[in-house]
């Protein structure tokens, strides 16, 4: 039996339930190390050697020590090609394209205002530190231009990368989650029809109800 | 003969040089397409259908239309495998993983900051926009840090990728020709040893000098 792969961080961390549904699709066996990061743990000399930008999630996978949840994702895919869903990254060069543009998008123009969303609405009230409005207001319209584009993509498309879910809707559920569940701006997502079609089904998917159910057993 | 691949966009913008880099080192031909920023072209409707976000670069190849950079940097490696430079995106699973780990650092860590900075030193001053020191001061930090971690990963390693030149560090060559060349932070670089002989290397690459070339004559 293969030794599982070693996934360190919170699921409660955006970055880490990434990878950690990237897991669960591809039925890869892991081990989750906690990081704390209220103490700082990501910045220790120890976690340095692993992820040299103190933050989370670090990866292993016999010998290759991974950082940067996206490319952590990629590899899952390449590397366990046969196992579990097999169209998450696509299976011909024009469908994987069309995914690798939808995950950029996501880390370019959909995860900079929706995690800075995220910090301000839903953390930074728990952690009692100030929001900043103009930040807020700012953020919504970018985010909502954002939104305008994928409504309008999936208008003609069911999944954003094409007919299948794939690591490009994936990449959008941690933000997502937040934002419709822990913040009062559900409305971004729910007052665009297709959006709203579209996350329905990628949040219902049981592999992304069991990392929701991990952030909400393991701290 | 295979019909040239279409690229939209001018070489001054650092997304478009990103994948005109690409296309020179993999040796694929290319037609260029201007489209007038200052004019505000990207953001017509009939550009918008082929990049939705209304930004520079949009792509096209036979019957795939591509936006995002990276997105097309790999596309390219991985239709034109047997073009040009091969070791571009690795040639096994575990260098392509470190490549992609270094591709979305660039993405997610070294480009915010150094866009920030880059229109702020080189672009605000000719477009007569107000500089935000606060701004400059805020991306100059974030970057060092940055740049903390790249110096100490390529004390260990020639590339970031591993020992050979790859997507990784080729798509750093957009931002950081402005910040040194067009920009009172060349220090920036030049003072981490290991980036200095790094940026040395990388730049003098016959691929970005051309692309450099085009930068001058095509405004
Ligand atoms: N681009 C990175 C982002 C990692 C990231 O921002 N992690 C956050 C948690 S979601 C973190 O470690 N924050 C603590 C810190 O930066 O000290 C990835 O996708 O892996
Ligand atoms: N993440 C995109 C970024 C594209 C981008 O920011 N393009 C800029 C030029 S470098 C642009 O089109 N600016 C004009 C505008 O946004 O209206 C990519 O890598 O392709």
């Amino acid at each position: 039996m293969a030794t599982p792969v070693k996934v360190y961080g919170p699921p409660v961390s955006t970055a880490v339930s990434r990878v950690l549904a990237c897991l669960l699709e591809k039925d890869v066996e892991f081990q989750l190390f906690s990081v704390n990061i209220a103490k700082g743990e990501q910045k220790k000399a120890d976690f340095l050697k692993i992820q040299p930008f103190g933050q989370v999630p670090a990866f292993q996978d016999e010998s290759i020590t991974l950082f940067e949840s996206r490319a952590i994702c990629r590899y899952l895919c390449d590397k366990y090609i046969d196992k579990g869903n097999k169209e998450l990254y696509g299976t011909n060069p024009l469908s994987k394209a069309s995914i690798d543009q939808w995950v950029e998008a996501e880390g370019q123009s959909f995860n900079p205002p929706s995690s800075a969303l995220v910090f301000q609405l839903a953390f930074a009230p728990r952690m009692k530190i100030k929001q900043d409005p103009g930040l807020i207001r700012q953020n919504e319209q970018k985010l909502a231009k954002v939104l305008d584009v994928y409504d309008k993509r999936l208008q003609e498309s069911q999944f954003l990368g094409g007919d299948e879910f794939t690591l490009a809707d994936l990449s959008h559920l941690p933000n997502t989650q937040y934002l419709v569940n822990a913040t009062d701006r559900a409305n971004l997502f729910g007052s665009r029809k297709n959006v709203e079609r579209w996350w329905d089904e990628i949040s219902s998917r049981d592999s992304w109800k069991k990392v929701v159910d991990m952030q909400k057993t393991t701290a």
